[in-house]
């Protein structure tokens, strides 16, 4: 399974040497990014076919294109068109030449070749010596990062230094835009999870700004436009500057020991629903490279590596006992803090920005995995998350009509632009859990920053709309004495679908309704104007309250009273039970082996169902039901998916069993690293990364909100000597620091306040 | 509703003039066939684009083209190919030229324009009378027929009559190997009933043997092979024959009144399996065309009307009372006795050879509603039909191997080759049922001919393999005191998808147990070796036997005490009743409107599914149970199935509802004819036809076979006087008179045998 073959420092991957076989993996850990637009791990100079056979990818969040979705049946309502978000032009594409002999890991002879991530800074380095067949040589070394400050700006320093003298040394920097990209390697894979690469998916053309090189693209169905520019700079030597089409050559004479350095800037700047701006975003992309290549490079990197403390500043989680993990744990922050569109019109994909697996696509796991990070360190990020939920919640009320659902919305399972794109409906359109999950989101938001603004205006209209489709969706079940039941609905656990009264759904829809009622209440009785306008606007009429109080009361939550277990939902232990124990290890994950129909057909789990339902509302079960739910239903589950692992853990931690929480944390922390649901080349289980955190803060932390309070019941796994980390709420800073023999909170920033530690409340000032 | 324009007497359809609203519709129901090929009733000159626009197509049973079906999300076990029944030579185009003006129903002046289709004698005759612009007139007859007794043979007779003297009369025949298919008008419906047409999807090669054009056609991707061959005779004129390339000219000049007559014979030779035999074939395809042209048109039609009247005489029902459905019933029997394969290499398409909807698929139609009507008037073609389980078996046993079921067979829910082609297997795959539907028709046709070598050889065998099916897909409940259940399967009605415990499903699989138990002791307590052969070839074990008694004494049946009704499956009842009432008339079919989450979420059928089983075995429940069950499910029944309608009739029927029976028995004998499903052009409604047999026979007649006796309960509507039909049973013919006042039962042919009139005995001698 371990396939990686990076050392690791606390704070450094370090790749030593290469490997074809793990190219695209690495590919994968190296990639850089901030949000708006991300760039794998992949070499300069990698061109297919060759060994190195690359998966390079950049990529702009929320920047797709689509095409119509084909089904051997149709049916009405189904999602129409793919949104497939699509590789851009690759800004790193740097070719270098010694005496006309082109440098490439298979020609002449390369050696102490090194890439280093360097976590803490936000900078990929790469060094290698290189030997051309006439044996002359050079020293080697390119950096690379993203930059947080200007958002659009990648940034590269590369750094040649010659042994000798007079050769001849070119450097040719290029924005490929992609014409090539049909001969790129394919990948047939008939995972669902995986999209077919290998089409350029929009047209280009070249245009010059103020002495800036420029490409505009465009998307060939979504008509989504970019500008892409670039600004090479030599240091120390002259060159004439050969300009050709789509690359630019410099060419010196090489002095022994005397570096050649070319520092190079490329911008993306999407134009997201601006396609009648394009001269001024040009005109802006071509400033931006004039004015930051005028800083030059060590002065934009001094401003990342500032961005980057202040970042690790407020997130990072210590711990001592175990530099490996640290590492892990510190790579996984790493790129949550990537991944996260920034500006309310994008989201954070399943894969962040480091690949192209699951098209780019939102799903809940931003709200339920991967929200918890932001919204403890970093609020503004989560609002700005939740408020693209906003930007789609037009789209969400077309999909709830589409469902014949009158009033209300659902928002779509997996999506850039807000309509369903999820083909299989399912697993797709059926996980109607999906408008419970960003109701608790938000109302969690709410609660953790005290936004009241949000509350009053955008979370309330989401809270309202949410809850009317639960009471359309939903009815009161005479067969069982008027129960309010959700039938016909998938939950997380997609091994088991189009089932009735999936326990979470429901539990989460009680909740939606609990949550809407109370902000509407609050609504009323306060003197708000906004969001009594939020709700006249949305045409809310008092009966709605009624139902939907009536609802959550009666909503029904399937219980086995002879088992005394939860049921996952209506016809769950009517099943046979899936023999794990005699299931050959090359059969999983399952849904790669086995017909759906024969998965639905068991007790079987992807992923934790029930026990994340009681993870959320932890407080309201007793120890004994958790205990017991947990035992039988980790007996049934196959982690298949990303998502389960982490929820197991941070339900071992609360129940006590500190080895199967250390267990799954591990497995949770690494991997990635470890390359464990062996699809990491597609891009990193971003998910899996917030459950990380999760893991940390819910798990081993304890951190529960309940009611206004923060509770606190941390556990230490003996494996560890001490953990450290820091919550932001209301406005306050908080450090908590775990050790063995006790745990200490400190009030880093901003008022005094209560907490409770294992019930006992504690003063912070 | 009512779009069709012919008039009607008791055996003859007329259509008079041409109207392009509803030329589509009426080639359908001018559509010959003989099982083995099939041609659409469109006219001989009609070329595209016109405002006649055809949906021309010629079928052959079987013959069919594949490509893999696209899906927006695969999973494991998925149907991989489409296999698409596909249009081949057209070999009724005819054009004519009268002073080289061709003759078109937009050109000139077309008069006196008459089409019949002549049930008892199976031709279609055209009439009319042409002026062309010039003022010159002729008169033109066009008969054709598909031949039974040579079953390669389509005959065609075109009689033209010229008013004028010395005019140059054209008469071009053409085997159109569909080069233009491509500009014929694109069905682009995504109704998923239909297939779009528009390409051609075979090669072509023409040749010649002994003096006949041949045609050799290839399909791209399945290989299919067929010879297409043509040969025509001028009589009574002399006229240079100008053969080229792929038509042949006839020209002479007119002598007023004196008639100029071709006949011209196409021949389809399948090469079923055979392509190596390309040579052979071609020669046999020479020979008939000699052979035949030599006996010529009008023996030919002797021959061909002499076994109409053989049909006829068996299979005929007739009734005194209404002559509009004296006719239309007629038109049923005769399309049924079109549709069937022959030769137990083919079945029967659920729109017989009639159009490409549903892309020529067998599916459970043949077993539950075609089969009877040949098991009771032509049993040798029902033992055809159910031979061509045979020869796909073992696809079957692949298929249950890919739902991992390792004993057993599978049969495809729809299927050409025996390959699951449904690529939507919550409406396919998951209909199990039609296993237990095909050992239902096995274990009949045993009973009903006392066939004991079918019995024992391949009927065994499939009764085993769908009873091991079973075995391995169901379990014991310990939730439901041990009963046994089959979860994750979908019931006739398509409206409720992936339930648990479908009533018909279960009852089917219990019956299949029963029959299964019962040919394998007959088989071990015999003295034929064949039956021992099988079951030690199939591996049986006696245990088995023993499962299946378990299985099928504790098959669960759901029931709800409390209503008193039978439950159609277990959470039937959970589900909200959809609001038929309040549903406007253009949102049906529901499943072109709604969503299936929307659908599956309601109690709301689209046909029968617990009253089938129900009719099925009837005997077994008690009049009051039956009566709750009807009023309750045809008050959630859309009938937007056309399989709905014929079994609420038969059940109206024999729970005395007569007014009922009536109304639905029309709406089912005239569905194609009234075009009441608004989709007769894509085909007839081959079950439907099979439902108006059943009907008459078992509804009004009230056929039952319980054990090994004929059982009649006749109850005839108030508006016939009488109603005259014939079984065949066990080597006997029995004539049923059913009149008001009395029935008479004759017996025609046959050993004297007991029967029960109303549970009373009669024998007949």
């Amino acid at each position: 399974m371990n396939t990686l073959k990076v050392k690791q420092s606390k704070w450094i991957l370090t790749e030593e040497g290469t490997d074809p076989e793990i190219i695209r993996q690495n590919e994968t850990l190296f990639a850089l990014s901030n949000g708006h637009f991300g760039t794998r791990g992949s070499l300069e100079e990698i061109n297919s076919p060759s060994k190195y056979s690359n998966s390079e990818a950049t990529l702009v969040n929320a920047f797709y294109d689509s095409e119509p979705i084909e089904y051997g049946e149709w049916a009405y309502g189904y999602a129409k068109e793919h949104q497939t978000i699509i590789p851009v032009p690759n800004g790193k594409k740097i070719t270098l030449k010694l005496d006309h002999e082109i440098f490439d890991l298979e020609a002449g002879k390369t050696t102490k070749h090194k890439r280093e991530l360097d976590l803490k800074k936000g900078i990929l380095k790469r060094t290698f010596t290189w030997e051309n067949t006439q044996g002359h040589k050079i020293d080697v070394e390119i950096i690379r990062f993203v930059s947080y400050d200007h958002k659009e700006l990648l940034a590269q320093k590369i750094t040649v230094t010659p042994y000798n003298d007079n050769n001849e040394l070119e450097i040719i920097t290029e924005l490929d835009d992609l014409k090539e990209l049909g001969s790129r390697k394919k990948d047939t894979s008939k995972d669902p999870r995986v999209k077919e690469q290998g089409e350029r998916r929009f047209h280009s053309e070249r245009f010059k700004k103020d002495s800036v090189d420029l490409l505009h693209i465009e998307t060939n169905h979504t008509k989504c436009h970019l500008i892409v520019g670039e600004k090479d700079k030599l240091k120390g030597f002259k060159s004439p500057i050969y300009n050709k089409n789509n690359s630019e050559k410099f060419i010196v004479k090489t002095k022994k020991g005397k570096p050649v350095v070319l520092e190079r800037l490329v911008a993306y700047s999407n134009m997201f629903d601006e396609e009648d701006k394009q001269e001024e975003i040009a005109q802006k992309t071509a400033t931006i490279l004039n004015e930051t290549s005028v800083l030059g490079f060590e002065n934009l990197l001094e401003k990342h590596i500032k961005h980057m403390e202040k970042f690790w500043n407020m997130s990072d989680i210590e711990i001592e006992g175990n530099d490996e993990l640290q590492v892990g744990l510190r790579f996984n922050l790493f790129h949550l803090h990537q991944a996260a569109g920034r500006d309310g019109k994008r989201n954070m994909s399943a894969k962040g920005l480091t690949g192209e697996g699951y098209e780019g696509h939102y799903f809940w796991d931003t709200e339920m995995y991967m929200l918890s990070f932001f919204l403890y360190t970093q609020p503004e990020i989560a609002k700005q998350l939740l408020t693209y939920r906003y930007t789609i919640l037009e789209e969400a009320r077309n999909r709830a009509r589409i469902m014949s659902i009158d009033e209300g919305a659902l928002f779509a399972w997996r999506t850039i632009n807000g309509k369903e794109a999820s083909p299989y409906y399912p697993a797709g359109t059926a996980q109607i859990h999906i408008n419970g999950d960003i109701a608790h989101a938000i109302y969690t938001y709410i609660k953790v920053t005290g936004d009241k603004h949000f509350g009053m205006n955008e979370g309330l209209e989401i809270l309202v709309e949410t809850a009317r489709f639960y009471a359309n969706w939903g009815h009161y079940d005479e067969k069982r004495e008027g129960a309010f039941v959700l039938n016909n609905v998938t939950g997380p656990d997609e091994y088991t679908a189009i089932v009735n009264n999936n326990y979470y759904t429901n539990l989460m829809a009680k909740h939606n309704f609990k949550y809407a009622i109370e902000m509407v209440e609050a609504t009323l009785e306060s003197n708000e104007e906004r969001g009594k306008d939020v709700l006249e606007r949305i045409n809310f009429k008092h009966p709605e309250l009624e139902n939907w109080k009536n609802a959550q009361k009666k909503m029904f939550l399937p219980y086995d009273e002879e088992q005394g277990l939860t049921m996952q939902d209506d016809s769950f232990f009517h099943k046979e039970v899936w023999d794990l124990k005699h299931t050959p290890k090359e059969k999983f994950p399952l849904l790669l082996h086995y017909h759906p129909l024969t998965i639905y057909r068991y007790q079987v789990n992807k992923q934790a169902d029930t026990i994340l339902a009681q993870f959320i509302f932890s407080h309201a079960f007793s120890h004994d039901q958790k205990v017991r739910d947990y035992n039988y239903y980790e007996s049934v589950t196959t982690h298949d998916s990303s998502l389960s692992r982490s929820v197991f853990g941070m339900m071992a931690s609360e129940l006590g069993f500190m080895q199967k929480a250390y267990t799954y944390f591990m497995d949770t922390a690494l991997m990635d690293l470890s390359d464990l649901q062996s699809n990491t080349r597609d891009g990193v289980h971003a998910a899996n990364m917030g459950g990380t955190w999760m893991s940390m803060v819910y798990g081993f932390g304890g951190l529960r909100l309940i009611g206004d309070r923060l509770n606190f019941n941390p556990r230490l796994p003996k494996e560890w000597q001490a953990v450290t980390f820091k919550v932001t709420f209301r406005g306050r800073i908080i450090k908590v620091s775990i050790k063995k023999e006790k745990t200490e909170y400190k009030l880093i920033e901003g008022e005094p306040l209560v907490i409770n530690h294992f019930n006992e409340e504690r003063q912070l000032k």
